[in-house]
C-alpha cells in the first residue's frame, strides 16, 4: 500500500466527478452518491430539499470518498476528504457556483449548493488481487 | 426517482462485489471501499488489523452503499444497507466463510472476516442528466 501525497489526491479529485458522501445525523449514518466539482480547495455539490440536504446541513462532520481502478497496473486507489459542510447561502456565492461545470447526477430538481470545506485529505494506492 | 423493492436491492447486492462502507468511531467518520459477498441475508467482507477492523468492530452502526449506472436507460441506482457489524469469531463460522467466493480487493494480508447484519436495506433508481 502506498500513501498518496495531498497534491496527488487533489489531482484525482479534479479528474473524478462522482463520490460517495457519508454524514451522521443524530445516531443515523447516511451514505449516498454525489456529483461534485472541485472549486479551489473546496468541494461543491448540488442537492435537493430532501434527506441529503437535511443530513448535510445538520451534520457536523462529513467524509467523502472517491476510488478507482487502474487495470493495467492492477492497482486501486482511494481518496478520502474529511471536513465540514455548509449550505452556500450568499447569492453572489451561488452565482459564482452556478458557473462551475457542475452537472447533476440526477435530473431531479436540485436547488441548493453545498460546500465541503476539507480539513483532511488522504489517499492510498494498493495492489489488487482480483476485481 | 423510483424506490426499489427489497428483493431488487438484494439482487443488486448479489451481482456487485465492491461497496463503500461508512463507520463512525467516536466522532470520526470513516469511509472506505470494501470487497464483499452476500451470505444468506448478511454481508461478509475481509479486513486486516488496521483502521478498518478497529473502526468496524468499535462502531455501533455501519452503512454500506453500492451504486451503478445503466447507460442505455440513462439511469443510476443506489442501494444502502444499514446495520451492525461483528467480527466472525467462531472457527466453524470462519471455515464456512472461507468457502464464500470472497476475493480481496487488496492483496494485503487480511486475516479477519466481518459480518454486517442488515437492519435496513433500501434502494432507489433515478434518471441521470449527465455522467
Amino acid at each position: 500500500m502506498t500513501v498518496l501525497e495531498e497534491d496527488d489526491c487533489w489531482q484525482l479529485l479534479d479528474t473524478s466527478s462522482v463520490a460517495r458522501l457519508a454524514v451522521l445525523v443524530g445516531d443515523d449514518l447516511e451514505i449516498f452518491p454525489i456529483n461534485y466539482v472541485v472549486d479551489g480547495r473546496a468541494i461543491v455539490f448540488r442537492t435537493g430539499e430532501g434527506t441529503k440536504l437535511a443530513a448535510v446541513t445538520i451534520a457536523r462532520n462529513v467524509a467523502m470518498e472517491i476510488d478507482g481502478y487502474h487495470r493495467a497496473r492492477r492497482e486501486a486507489w482511494s481518496v478520502v476528504v474529511k471536513g465540514t459542510a455548509e449550505r452556500v447561502e450568499d447569492f453572489d456565492e451561488i452565482y459564482q457556483t452556478e458557473e462551475l461545470p457542475l452537472r447533476s447526477w440526477s435530473d431531479h430538481p436540485k436547488q441548493w449548493f453545498v460546500r465541503l470545506l476539507p480539513q483532511q485529505v488522504t489517499g492510498r494506492r494498493f495492489a489488487v488481487a482480483g476485481y
